[in-house]
Order: structure tokens, then sequence, then C-alpha cells
């Protein structure tokens, strides 16, 4: 063991020969530590025991089920396809080992590992937060700090800056596991412009592709693709396709051609390329942890980028396996052994299981290789990396194949470090009260571990969705800077006319309320990415109340907003802890109203047809009118709601949205300031390049004084 | 169509020519109304929409998913055996088809009728309630009602009155699927007595059985059977086993050998017995439609009457089936075609398929047949009486063999009309927080179809339960009449003392509230039985406020109590609504206090330790001092804690809790008034019978004043 500091003062405790996995970016000093840590060497892992005192709270975990505070469950980090996530699973499809215990003081832990690793949060113990490690070769990285937005801060800093996509990826995106071609694309297209209904893009799912082929595009169903995603895309209409990890074993097929010339996939225990089946059935996986690989298959995103693709969604790459030909065999086999035999409660589901538990058998991810540097280690020692270069794949392909302008790139699989080069979305929910809620708990955690391009499938993947649900889910998820209306094939239409005209009014109305807050969302994003900041937080961050470390359902949002979400059936309203008196506002796509609220419980009205949230006290909220696109978006004019009592500033960052030349300095930024000055209130406004010409003010005051003004630049 | 008027008002729809299931008991009179309702008659079934204005409540559907108000979401009524009982289904083990669509005024549907009923209550389109009833034969009754309230009592007259179990039957139960022999259920026992906590009673699951044999007892795990029940019925423990559905075909075991030769089993298709596969491998099913068959299988319940069992818990009866030979067979030869090919997404899941869904396919329901008097009629035609018939059954032959000593039966399938022969508990649930959200807010929705004697697993059936999540589930089930911790082979053992000693001291604490509470819920469950009046209410039953109709995680408990569980983890307290003042009671084993709290909305502090809940105003409610058993209750002293403004009244019955003497008036009767006269409280207690002798008083007021007084009788 060898113990270092780095420059921010994080501690590092590194064991026997960790993988180098890419993840921290931070530096580290020559200063070594004289410290360690009480780890217990095991035949089978390293465990690791942290004493919980009964007011601690755990934050982090980044994508898992459970709350904000992670106590009382157990949890995996293993990057698992499994779509029923119902309230047991221990995985989902990330693996983000960052965690907070927070206390009296607050102290973080990233276990750089890229293997199992098992979490037991009070679980078994209430006061134990017990870890086990696979082996005995990792690091773990000590962040203290005074409170968890440190620790938070400094974790964030030494990973490095989370990928920063074009401002369209801010708009709102339909999409479906079944758009069968390019007319229901265009119908769906124009549905949303005679619903007037904004939209930035629609995914396309496996649909789009000859025979579940990577890079290829149906013939019969895409035709003229170049012409089809130029057209859409001068009004304004990004397509966003997927692509899958595995490549199909076709000979002749150019990707498994290279690939297999190149020496680009991952080989099975004889040297050969390895063969799993998932929806084309027999592929090879690239080894995307080759440099080589990386570049080759990042290159091939081209047929994309050629045709005016500037975004891309990576799925399936846990990577998940549907079956192997041995496992399929032996259950074949089994199955025939089976036939005539009287089967009872133990052979029977002996049976059952050999076929219902063929995906992603731990046996497949032992037996297939990678070449990191010059060792062979197998997909199971690395597991966790896999989608993460994927992406790094996908992003340097990308950005060589675009220069400077950026891409949407959304990734299912993830560990942290993978933040660096694209977004993710949280995978295949459904369309569940309980999963709206889990959104909302789930977005705090996410930010921490370095995701914040991120949000769930809106209205949920699978399943039938309710139209009050999907509403709920949009007043919500009109915050999360990726939203996407995502269904899978078979299940109800969930695209926001495909309900009641009621539901369809009051989308419509709420996704406007989305691009009036864009300019505020986006300057948020950029905040909390360059400053190394949570966008959402949880209460307990900023508020020392015994309630606010318990509130799990409302969120701080930047630095001025409160959420309150509605995440359950047949309510009118919900209770609301105010832990500062502050503004109510209730928002439609041509409403706004303000009301100040005092700092106790409330039972808020809460109806279907716009979005209700809080805003802090001496803050401020520029909003624009509603536009059909971001490409259309009219910044000039601004309604700006602001609470002050004494004085508040507001600093709107914003940029081109589509190069990369903010990174030099090329921003437009309007400051915009209110204090109150003896009987009236002055505003100053300074426009640094920005357009922002008009701005209308409704100033609150804590008594509920309302103050009206008018500025123009 | 014919339409009659029943005796108390119950207008009658009957068409074509409907089965006769038993399930009315109400009395029709010779009035035949000229009227008809709205149905569209189609090819394959017959429709129904019903018109739901924005404020519209529609209660009821018995065990089902979603919430108090069933809106915004589809039902089916089809008794399913499918433990994952996840947010989209819409079936479970019950089929309850009485709801009330509850606005300005209140009315009641029951549809009498016995295969799958489909409900979309508002999901498809939010203001339709369409019902589709598989064929044009059924019956329809409407209860009108100006509240909820009277339109439940009115049905749960016709209905008739609910079974009601001996009152050790209200006692604390421990249970597990896995207790492997005698050994492990007294080291169950002894663990219980040896950490003081309270319990009537064992489950046996499909562990004592030989080979899964009904009626069979394992030599080897469970020898001298009738000694082992006896010594432990001694100390007031009972012990309740397991009945399954199907009997084993197995040539020379008597059950089976009995039922050939009396033609009690179901026939296939060409009149043969018909054969499904479930625990012991192939079995037949009785056909407990048939009155014989019904007695013939009744008296096999004395193997265990004869070792002194008085309770029964009749499994697998919707019933389940894992697979039917043809099935199977036909999955076998896919699997063998399917050999050696390159499987795809679509050929893989066809394949994958066939296994996974092979258990309760519909086309098992339509290839076996039942005699219902003269008529041959698929299960699929009679599905939901087949559970009902079987309790029947169970009941008729426990009544018979245990004269006049009244037995614990409890059912897993169900159908309203069952309610009259045994109780039921809600399935195989989850070790899942939201599993007791459901629990609380299925309660109502089941007393209104009939059943009172009944619960959830506490603690979740399937998966690994917190020590959290059970003392929080406690805090709840305590107040369910059935109150069972129930949990699956496999999964982390369960009982109270199975985690932490915080965990054990809690549950002890509130198992113990149990048995203090008890004299209170078996009075208030024989006159919610005997009154046809709910015993768990919801708020708006009682209250017209706007949040009373919402909240759906209170229940009005008795006439005297709110119920305001906490049902989500790592909560310190929840929120409270409290339609007018209560008083706060909290109740430990040894302690009782009392506080006054004013009608509005409260952040209540809600620990791990005891129970909360509220009592209304000018309510009494009498506790006794806890015991290890039932059998050990000691009724000659009680607490009584009241809240008087004016003047309360509380009739407590009490009976032997052993025969069904009290049918004929033997019953022990306490009347408590307390009166406020002046300056003091008055107090009468009269004693008729029972053998309540010393009675201490707390009395409360609205401004907090409190009075202690003692009472000797």
């Amino acid at each position: 063991m060898k113990s270092y500091l780095m420059e921010n003062g994080v501690k590092v405790f590194r064991y026997g020969e960790p993988i180098e996995t890419g993840i921290i970016q931070g530096k580290m000093t020559a200063t070594e530590l004289n410290a360690d840590l009480e780890i217990e060497f095991k035949k089978n892992n390293s465990s690791i025991n942290l004493l919980l005192s009964p007011e601690d709270i755990v934050y982090g975990l980044g994508a898992n089920l459970g709350g904000i505070n992670k106590r009382g469950r157990t949890y995996e980090s293993y990057c698992t396809d499994d779509p029923s996530h119902t309230e047991d699973k221990t995985k989902l499809y990330g693996a983000h080992n960052f965690f907070i215990i927070s206390g009296d003081v607050s102290r973080g832990y990233f276990i750089d590992y890229p293997s199992m690793i098992k979490y037991d949060v009070g679980f078994k113990k209430t006061d134990i937060l017990n870890i086990e490690i696979t082996d005995e070769n990792f690091t773990i990285y000590i962040i203290d700090g005074k409170s968890p937005s440190e620790v938070t801060s400094k974790f964030l800093t030494i990973i490095g800056r989370a990928y920063i996509p074009p401002k369209w990826g801010f708009g709102y995106f339909q999409s479906r596991w079944g758009y069968k071609d390019k007319g229901e694309i265009l119908d769906i297209y124009n549905s949303f412009k005679e619903n007037d209904i904004p939209i930035d893009g629609i995914y396309l799912d496996l649909d789009y592709m000859e025979n579940f082929k990577d890079f290829s595009i149906s013939d019969e169903r895409f035709s003229d693709f170049k012409e089809f995603v130029t057209d859409l895309k001068k009004e304004g209409l990004y397509l966003v396709p997927i692509i899958d990890a595995g490549v199909k074993v076709e000979p002749g097929y150019d990707v498994y051609e290279e690939g297999i010339k190149g020496d680009h996939f991952c080989k099975d225990i004889n040297g050969d390329p390895y063969v799993a089946a998932v929806w084309p059935g027999k592929v090879h996986f690239p080894d995307f942890l080759k440099d080589e690989t990386q570049h080759w298959f990042g290159s091939k995103y081209k047929l994309l980028t050629d045709a005016g693709i500037e975004g891309v969604w990576n799925d399936m790459n846990e990577p998940a396996i549907f079956y192997d030909t041995k496992a399929l065999d032996e259950a074949i086999e089994y199955a025939i052994e089976s036939k005539g035999k009287n089967l009872d409660i133990h052979s029977f589901f002996s049976l059952k299981d050999k076929f219902t538990n063929l995906a992603n058998k731990d046996a497949y991810y032992k037996s297939f290789y990678h070449l990191l540097g010059d060792k062979t280690l197998s997909n199971d020692e690395v597991h966790n990396l896999y989608g993460f270069y994927m992406t790094k794949s996908a992003n340097l392909g990308l950005t060589k194949l675009l220069e400077n302008k950026r891409f949407l790139l959304i990734s299912r699989a993830s560990s942290i470090g993978m933040h660096r080069f694209g977004g993710m979305w949280t995978g295949d929910n459904s369309s569940w009260w309980s999963h709206l809620e889990l959104n909302i708990k789930m977005m705090p955690s996410l930010n921490m571990c370095g995701f914040f391009y991120t949000g769930a499938d809106t209205g949920g993947f699978g399943g039938n969705c309710s139209g009050e649900l999907l509403t709920r889910w949009l007043q919500f998820s009109v915050f999360t800077p990726l939203l996407r209306n995502h269904s899978a094939i078979g299940c109800r239409n969930q695209e926001p006319f495909s309900f009641d005209e009621q539901v369809t009014k009051n989308s419509k109305n709420i996704i406007k309320v989305r691009y009036r807050l864009l300019p505020y969302i986006y300057s948020e994003y950029m905040k909390a990415v360059s400053q190394y900041e949570l966008m959402f937080k949880p209460l307990a961050f900023e508020y020392g109340e015994s309630l606010a470390k318990e509130t799990e359902d409302q969120l701080l949002f930047g630095n001025e907003l409160m959420l309150t979400p509605v995440h359950s059936a047949n309510q009118k309203g919900r209770y609301v802890f105010l832990p500062e008196k502050m503004a109510e506002i209730t928002l439609g796509s041509e409403s706004l109203e303000v009301e100040i609220k005092s700092d106790k419980i409330h039972y808020m009205d809460y109806g279907l047809e716009n979005i209700k949230f809080y805003l802090r006290k001496n803050s401020i909220l520029p909003l624009v009118r509603p536009s059909q696109n971001v490409k259309n978006m009219d910044t000039s004019m601004m309604d700006v709601v602001a609470y002050v009592d004494e004085k508040a500033h507001y600093t709107l960052l914003d940029d081109d949205g589509i190069t990369y030349d903010f990174e030099k300095g090329e921003k437009f930024v309007t400051n915009i300031s209110i204090e109150w000055k003896k009987d009236d209130y002055e505003i100053n406004v300074s426009n640094n390049n920005s357009s922002v010409k008009e701005l209308n003010f409704k100033v609150i005051d804590s008594r509920g004084n309302m103050t009206v003004k008018k500025i123009n630049l």
C-alpha cells in the first residue's frame, strides 16, 4: 500500500497493482502519507467496514435505486442491463463508486476499481457500511470537508470537467423504439408542429438500421437519409441515431470485416474473437480499451456525420448479452433431457431458469478478454469500463469528424470518468410512478458522480403510461438537462398528443415552460460544470434543519430554485417543506404568478396545467418567450422574476451553443443586479455580447409587494 | 334482461343466463324494475361505459394495485398467481368486482360474473370507466346511497356476514417457507419466548408435507405430529399448516385414489382427469364446484384436526399451474428446433418466452372442466370461483370436524362470496417499501369487498427485508386483523430477532402494543362484521375536505382511531393531515402518552420504538397489559385513554373467542361512558359478563388537560 496527497488535499490509498482506469484527472503531489485504512484482505475479496452514527446520511453512488440517503440497502457496482428496476434490485447500468458519509463532518470516498464492488449501507447492520471489493488491487480516494458540498466539489474537480452538449441538446426530444420509417418520423414531427409543441429532436432507435447492424441505414425504410436529416435540421430538428456495442458477425459487412482485419474484437479463451448474441444474433465486441480500436470505431461514426447527424446514443454497452452459444446449447440440452419427465418444483424451475437466466450471466464476462496496454484482462476484471470507453471512442471520433462543432452523445452504461466524454440516460425504466420518484431522487446522486447531462426516460420506457403520469413526469423532467420522452415498442404511444386533449394541452404548456426556462437551465449547467458544483442539490446540502435532511422529493436546482414535483397519482398537490421564506412561482407558457410563502410546512396545490416551483430569497430568474425549438429561441426580450428584500445578483451565461469557442472566452454574459434602495429597487443590467435587449422585471419582496419595471439595453 | 329490486333497495340487472355463483345472500323482492343499463353487446364481450366527472373518486376492487382511489389505471378480475407485484400489473390473486363511483352522490356496482372482467378506470380516457365482461351472461347490482359508507353497508349486507376467526387468530403469527422440521419450529418459538415477544402461532409452509402431498405429514421431519401440535397448543401456540389445491398424481396415495374413485377431479376435453403440474409435479385439481367434492375434500382436513390443528391456509388455488404437459412439450420441441441456429432478438425471445411464460397460461384454464349442476363449464368460465369454493370446502369440513369450535382459515385466491367462509392474505408480496404502502391502501378496499380477516405478509414474502422496513411494517400491521410475518426460502430471515438488537427491541415493543390493543381490535372486528361497516375507512368516508379525499396513507380505524403509518425509508416522521382536532397517542408496551393536536397539517415525529396514532374527539380506547399470547391475555385490568370534551361512549364487545356461542348471545359486553359534568368527568362502566374488574382512565380534553381516574367493578 502506498498513500499520497493530491494537490487539492485529497488523500490517495493505493493497494496492490490497480488497473489504470483513466478516471482521475487531478494531480498527485510528491507528498507521501504515513497513513493506512482498515481493510481486511480475505480470500475472495477485500472488505472495509465504515461506522455510521445514527444521524449520518450516506450520499452518492450515482445511478442506483434507493433514495438520496443510501442507508438501509445493498448495492452492487457492475454495469448491468436489467430492465426491471424493482425495489430489490442492487445494480443498474452504471458503476459510480463515489459516496459521502455526512454527519458533523463529511467524508467522501471514491473507489477506483473497474470490477464488482458490493456495498451494504447499514442493511445487515444498521451502523455499518460494508464494502467488498473483488480483489486486492484498487485505489481509494478520501476527501474530507466541512460539508457535503465541499466534498463534492473537490471530487468533481479531481475527475475533470463534465461533457458539454450543444445547446439544442437542452430542448425537448421525442423517442420510441418502433418508429418504423421516415414516414412515421415525419408524422410524429408534424404532429408536434400541428399541436404547437416545441421539439428539438427525435431519437432513432434500432428501427433505422439494416438488420441491427451498427453504422448501417435501412435503404428501404430510411432511403435518402442524408437529405432527410438535412431537411429536418434546417428546421431545427435533430435526429439522434442509436449505436450498439456488438458488431454483427456477417462476412462481407464492412464493420465486421474491418474489425477482424484490424484485430479490434475482444477474444475468447482460445484467442478467437468472442461470440455473444445480442439484437442481430451473433456479434463480436470491439475491445474499446485499446486505443487503436477506440479510434477505429470512433471513425465509423462518419457514416452518420456524413449524413448530417450531430448526435448519437450508445446502447447495450454494459455490454448486454442475450446469450452465448455455450449457455444456450446447455439450456437446450437440459430441455431435451427433461423431455417426458414429471418435473416437480425443483426440476421444473431448474429447467425454466436455464432459459430465464440466459442473459448477462457472470460466466460470459469471465470468458472474454481485453488487451489493456500489454495485459490481457477478462471483461469481468475491467467490466465497468466498457461503456465508458465505447463512449470515449465515440467522443474521439465525433470530435475529429465534427471539428469545432459540439455533438450530443449519451450512453446507457457508464462509469465515473465517462462523464467527461458524454452524458447518460438512466436506462430502461418503466411507466411507474415510483420511477418518476426515482428520477427525482437520482438526479443529485448523478451530479455528485460527475453526470450533469442526464435524465430519465420521461413517461417511462416500458409499460403503458397514463396521461396523468406523463404530465407529472414532464413537470419534473423539464428541469433535467436531458429531456427525452421515450417508450418501448408494444407499449401505449407516449407522445404528448397521444392521450386526451387535456393531456396534449397540459404537456404543450409544460414543454413550453421548458423553453422559457432554457436560458436559465443552460446557464446553470455551464456554471455547475465549470465550477464543479451540483446542479441538483439535496436540501440538506444547504439547510441544517432535521426535516431538510430527510426530505428527498424536493431539490434545490441551481442556486435560485427549489423544485417540489408531485409524484403520485390522483393528487391535487403535495406537502412542501420551506426551510426559509420563498416565492412560489406558477409558470405557464404565457403566464407567470408569484406569491410569497412563509418558512414552514405547506400543502401546495399543484394542478396538471403548468409548473410550480420556489424561488429563493434575493434571487433572480430570467425567462424567455417559448420557441418552437432552440434554433428559433429569441433571447432579445426577457421576463425576469425576482424575490428581493436586500439585493440580488444573477449572471446569465450564454454562448453560441454550437461550438467550443466558449472555451476561448467567447461567452455572452448578462449581469443582472437588483437592490432595494430606500423606496425603490435599483436594477442594473450589463450586457457583454449577449443579445438581450429588453427586460421586463417582476420583483417581489417578503411582504408580497410587487414591483414591475422594464429595462431596455 | 330482467331487472328486480332487492329488499334493501339494491337494483338488480340480470343479462342472459348468468352462472349461479352463490355470492349474493340478500333477498330479492317480487318487484320488477322497468329499467336497463347502457351495455354494448359486442362480438367478444359486453362493454359498459360509465362517465366520471373530474371530482369523482372510484373506490373498491378489493385486492388490487393502485391507490384507494382506483382512477388512472386498468385492472383485470382473474385470480392469478403472479408473485411480482410491480406497478404495471393489472391482476393479483383475488377477483373483487365491487366498486363505487363517489361524487356528489355515491353509486356502487357489483358485477356477479365468475370469469375475466377488464376495467379501465380513466386510463385510456380520463373521464370514462370502461368495463369489459367476457360474455353476455352476468348480473349487475346497483347500489345507490348518499355516501360511500351507505353504499358499502348495503353491499356488505347483501353479500352476507364475513368469516369470524377464533380470538387467537388476532395474535401475532410467524411464518417462513423453509422452516424445515420440528426442531426449527421449536427453535423459532423458543427464540420468541427468550426474547419475550408475544406470539400466537406459527404457519407451516410446504416443508411439513411428504413430497408436497396434501394431507400428508413428513414422518422424517414432523414425526409424532399430534404430540407436537398438542404440546405447543397447551402453551397457547397454534400451528397453521398449508394445503394446496392440486392433488399429486401418485397411485397408492389415498387422496389421489379416493379422488379418482369418487370422480372428484376436473376433467380434460376427453373426460379424463386433467393433468397440470405444480409443486409435486403432476396433479389433478378437485372440482370444488361440486357439492360432493366440497364435502369429500373438506373431510380430508380430518388428518390435521385429528392432530389438534385448528387452522389452515389454502394456497395455490387460483389455481396456479407451473406448466401442463402439452405446453412443456411444445417448449422443449421449440428448443430442439432452435438448436445450432443463430438466434436474433426475435427468434431468441420466442424461444425464451416459451419457457418464461409457461406458468398460468390462458389456454390451461380453457382446457379443463367443472361440473356445475348439470352443466359442464371450462375453468375459464368459472375461474374466479375456484379458490372461493376450495375455501368453502375447507370451511364445511372444519365446521363438521371441529363442531362448535371456531377455526383459522385463510386463502390466497378469492372472490367476493368467499369472505363468508374464510379470510385471505394478500398473496406473495415482496420486501418492498411500496408493498407496505400497498398494504395500507388496500385494507379499506378489501373491507369494502367483504374481507375483514385479512392482511399482507408483514416484512414482505419475497426478497430481503431490512430491519427498518420490518419495524415500519409492524407499526402498521399490528392493526390488521391478520398479522403474519412471512418470508420465502432463500431470503434473509425475517423473525423480529433476526436483525439488530435494536430491531428486536423495537419489534417486541410494537408487537406487545398489538396485544395491548387486542380487545379493541377484536371488538371493532366483531362490530364491523355484524353491523356491515368498514373497519378500515378512507378519510373521505367521514370528512368532506378536499385533502381528505386525496389522502391515501392515513386511515380511519374503527370509529375511534386514525392511523398514520410511516411507509418510506430513512424517515423520522411524516406529514399528517388532521381533519379535526385529535389526540396523538404514543403507545409502547408499558407507556402511554397523549397530546392534543390541532386540526391542520403537521409533521409528526414518528420513531421506530413505539406506535403512534390519533384518537378522535369524544372517543374512548380501552387497552390491556400485553400478554405472551391471546390465551394468557388478562382483561381484568384495563387502561382506558379517552379524548372527551362533552361525552363519549364505547361498547367493548368480547366473547369466549373460541366457540360460536356469541351467535346465541353469549357475549361479554363492557359499556364505558364518560361525560364532562360542570367541573369533572362522570365515568360509568357497566359490565355484562365481562371479566373487566379494574379500569385506569386517562381522559384528556381539547385544551390538553388530563384527568386520571381509577374505577373498580
